[in-house]
């Protein structure tokens, strides 16, 4: 077998921080703004963003469910309820406090002191009570529920420690936000959001995930289930890739969220909320990166077949942009994965080769090379990003279709390119799952000494509760590990819990985590 | 002619300005939200910023513009250029100096004493200078050129007074940013992007605008040429609705935006800058709207039609609905204006009238109504929003074509509406244009006794510059008016400049402005 010489200097089996990275740095994906915190996402990040806006988009329409725009700018009373009833209440958020520049009078600016706000504004870490507000004027009867409700917006959180998609000041998102008659009404909701999260993540972005319940200390506060997806990434951690909560009635008695009920009573609301963000496309990156950079799906690519053009700079250039531009028509017109297939037919200056490895590191799912000779014989260079090299050879695996047979089999090729991903997504995943560790020995065993990247391990627990709960977390936060979630469609406990010696109730994903 | 009861209290001949707000509340497309200057767009208003956005994002992608996402948030250093030119430099903006929330020990928060930043940072009221650094970065050689950004974002300006979708201290917009290697390459992307915005205005929003060139007085500052397009309101006052700017090399200057040209040299980029805003949503109300509320084009309702059936609550209601959906799904599979036709059959709770009426303040561009007898006759009742009245009897329109004419004849009559909505408007503008003012004399008393909405004045001039331009500038501003811009395709001037008395070298429009 000869050597592969990969597109990047990292290899994640070296460094995974630092691959990770260097793939956003080399698809380019997104870079630092200058700005703390904050990333520019770049045409083929912004352009993946798209696809998944599109997307789960029509999903969350589908579903009935209705967008809106709510300020950027929250109050700062939104706040004081919550800070109400916590000790020592400290919320890392952008707050502005000022509405005019003006000259320092030595060549800076500085805040106006004559325009300080009467009451400071914050930058929405969430609209979860601006939102709520709007809910308790706009529900007035059970004739107004369900008031399904959501938005797609940036928001800010100051984060100390930033990682491109992972974690950044900025990100962007959607958050549902849903109001309904009664507990089953809003649990049906929330699971109904969190299947679409299911089928968004592995359908649509080709990312395996585990849907299951959050145990008691992970809830989001104030919530009185909250459900996720999870995603084992390359590295063997867990990533949470969206989140759908039942609120009970907790918020809708915060916010005053009440109808006049069937029997024209006044009732408190069920809520729910639900929300996913840019840190999907962290996930695809670390679930399908590899050691030649991103590979895009070709449902989430915004060019899934990308046509070059062997240029010379000399007049033969014309006809052969002529025979690849009929080669695009011909893509174009051709269906994969329900929708019109997007080509991009890229005649801008540069050497071949050089641009070939660009779309390789960018990831564009189908890269087809057309050369003076290929043209002459009728054929195409085509390469599968998904399965880049020749093992043999060491050399990029081209195929020689027709042209003809190129174009007509673009669709097909591209469905198997987006089930070859999910299904190596999930095989991986499957073999880094252990299920065979029933003491805390083993559990600590298995994660100091199993490897680079140990994976997962599901164990059986007994739901511990309050006190008895934290001391698990605290034993589990000494090996790095937290509880993931209580997956749905488990096998049955039928052991010992782990932790507490008790008879086990259920299982439990116990991992490392981003 | 009997009388007709209008839907709003208010008509826009007795008070435009009130008859806007309750347009807006009526039709339920936004509402003030609480904090200073924001409003909350509601579903109806922002499915019709969704289809703005969905239509122009198809031309602008068409144009090989590219979608990219930079931070909310801009260093002050960013501004201190922009200062240094500026006697008294004063700007309104948000400004943030805190990153941390805490408890006052009162009942309240403060931002935390000890979590101020180094340096402010200021909520992006454009993100002009953002970018530039960026394109700076991008930028290497002529080969990058030209570099075409587009940018879909909520931006803030602290505006002292505000109106809903006119003005407000946040909005949402589109900002188009790109840099050419050339003064034509910029100056064809500054029309390209201008006849962008003329035809989303006239053929999607059926909004008739003029595209023009501004005087120098109203330039963007910076620009060295800036184009509108400018609609007339129906209190005939002008509102630009989109602007498209050529820069020269002026900001590529300041930013450092420089490109190694097909010689080796280090040359500065000609760049251009071109959006529009959530202000298209206003300028929809004020020309389509009328007195029973607002009227949506076809191209632009999230729902284009919507078919009420008159439940009773009774079990014969199971029989309609069916009937009903039956005909809604004949209609989804008709196509008007080059896409499916958008249809929502409503069976929320409520009495059949109430609900039409609210579609009618929406403005649904055709309303179906099916009672028990329309369903035994195998007819529909159907709406037209544009032609509401049967102004004999004073009643609502309604005509009852067969079910199945209904579904196969919407594709034919939305496109009817779209362009009859085009065309009154534009019949009203233009008969509210006078071209025959030829004295200043004329042209106050034109607008001081030209009736209540005395349209816009189209004049020659001597097309002045520096002080003689502020000296004109001063006199239409005494008379509340303001040059809007110089048509493109107005007649060859041919007689002597209003306001000089030289020889007129061009046709300006004159009007009093949003």
């Amino acid at each position: 077998m000869s050597q592969i010489r990969h597109a990047l200097d990292v290899k994640r089996a070296d460094d995974f921080a630092q691959w990770y990275q260097e793939v956003i740095s080399a698809a380019d994906l997104a870079e630092e703004s200058g700005v703390r915190g904050c990333m520019v996402i770049k045409p083929w990040g912004y352009g993946i963003w798209e696809r998944i806006q599109r997307l789960m988009d029509d999903r969350i329409k589908a579903a009935g469910v209705q967008n809106c725009y709510f300020p950027l700018f929250i109050p700062l009373a939104n706040f004081t309820r919550e800070a109400e009833h916590v000790e020592g209440f400290a919320k890392e958020m952008a707050v502005v406090t000022h509405h005019r520049l003006i000259a320092d009078g030595k060549g800076g600016l500085i805040p106006d002191p004559e325009a300080k706000l009467e009451e400071p504004l914050v930058v929405r870490p969430t609209s979860e009570t601006i939102i709520g507000d709007a809910m308790a004027r706009w529900v007035q009867s059970w004739r107004d529920l369900p008031l399904l409700t959501n938005q797609w917006a940036n928001v800010v959180r100051w984060e100390m420690r930033t990682r491109m998609f992972l974690r950044t000041t900025e990100f962007l998102w959607q958050e549902g936000h849903t109001a309904h008659e009664d507990r089953e009404g809003a649990l049906k909701e929330t699971h109904r959001a969190l299947e679409m999260y299911r089928a968004c993540a592995e359908e649509d972005l080709a990312l395996p995930v585990i849907a299951g319940e959050k145990p008691e200390n992970e809830r989001f506060p104030g919530a009185v289930e909250t459900w996720s997806i999870e995603a084992m990434m390359q590295d063997g951690k867990a990533l949470q890739a969206g989140t759908s909560h039942y609120l009970g009635t907790n918020f809708a008695h915060a916010a005053g969220i009440k109808y006049q009920d069937r029997e024209g009573q006044q009732t408190l609301c069920h809520t729910t909320s639900w929300g996913t963000t840019t840190r999907l496309i962290g996930a695809m990156i670390m679930v399908h990166g590899d050691d030649d950079g991103m590979r895009v799906p070709p449902r989430m690519a915004p060019h899934q077949v990308v046509i070059l053009p062997m240029l010379r700079d000399k007049p033969e250039d014309a006809a052969l942009v002529a025979y690849c531009e009929e080669l695009r028509e011909a893509i174009a017109g051709q269906s994969a994965l329900g929708e019109r297939v997007r080509v991009l037919l890229d005649v801008k200056p540069g050497k071949a080769a050089a641009k070939r490895w660009d779309w390789v590191r960018k990831g564009a799912p189908v890269i087809i090379e057309v050369g003076g000779r290929d043209m002459e014989n009728g054929v195409v260079s085509q390469l599968r990003r998904d399965a880049l090299w020749d093992q043999a050879t060491g050399k990029p695996a081209f195929t020689t279709p027709s042209r003809d047979a190129c174009s007509t089999g673009i669709g097909a090729l591209l469905e198997d390119i987006q089930h070859s991903l999910f299904d190596e997504a999930r095989d991986r995943r499957d073999a880094a799952i252990r299920r065979d560790v029933t003491t805390m020995d083993g559990l600590a065993d298995h994660f100091e000494n199993g490897g680079k990247y140990p994976g997962w391990v599901e164990v059986q627990w007994s739901k511990p509760t309050g006190a008895a709960l934290e001391a698990v977390v605290e034993r589990l936060k000494a090996l790095k590990l937290t509880v993931r979630n209580v997956p749905i469609g488990a096998a049955p406990a039928d052991g010992t819990c782990l932790f507490t010696g008790e008879p086990a109730v259920e299982r439990i994903l116990v991992a490392r985590a981003y």
